[in-house]
């Protein structure tokens, strides 16, 4: 994705943020379109991503970029970028890389209603453990 | 979907509310799996889609409970209920009769940068002015 500095302006200058500077974001896998999880990005976030093509967020728990796979190396490969009509939503396409969860599940939306039920429907493909091992020799 | 009060007050129990006590939601059409729009609910409106079946939301410029479609017959029946895993996320899985977005567009995200330039990337698909014309006769 080759973007210039005026493309980028154009799109920041033409999403709505909230008072905190943010804007959520959902990120879709582009070829099985399965909704990967929902995160925020501020404008150095939205910046980096489209330079780059690494999807990266703001983190509102740890208050800074969040790399996406920096730790885990579950990342995510920009495919598209889009914007809703009230410019206050982005949705990513993206290519991930092994999974998105931090629970080693492939989405992070696992927990659900389903058959009368309460449950979690999707498998845990990466042992957590694995994906953060504070040893990585 | 049959749901029991004590279900609904499990899910909801176990959801994370912003201080204004909101949730953001994405809806999914259920079998396209293309992302209509994102929204927000707060206790009700997940209380009343959970029993009714019908997607409501809380519209945060009007400042009330939004009966998807009450308008414009444009209504999302709900599929399937699900959240993410630090529970501060919606998924949706709904059938969107027509469109979902007030443009007449079949998805809210229809800006999109694709292809190295900005553009409209989804065709309106009925007038918004049938959609929310004042006389129905």
């Amino acid at each position: 994705m080759a973007i210039s500095e005026n493309q980028i302006k154009q799109i920041i200058d033409s999403l709505s943020f909230s008072p905190d500077g943010l804007i959520p974001v959902i990120t879709q896998q582009y070829d099985t379109l399965e909704v990967l999880l929902l995160a925020w990005m501020n404008v150095t976030a939205i910046r980096e991503t489209l330079i780059t093509g690494n999807v990266c967020y703001w983190s509102r728990s740890r208050k800074k970029i969040w790399r996406k796979g920096e730790v885990s190396g579950q990342t995510q490969t920009l495919c598209e970028f889009r914007w809703d009509c009230d410019s206050d939503s982005i949705l990513i396409m993206a290519d991930q890389k092994g999974v998105a969860c931090h629970t080693g599940r492939r989405t992070c939306f696992y927990k659900a209603f389903r058959t009368n039920k309460i449950s979690k429907i999707e498998p845990v493909k990466i042992d957590p453990k694995i994906l953060y091992k504070k040893d990585k020799n």
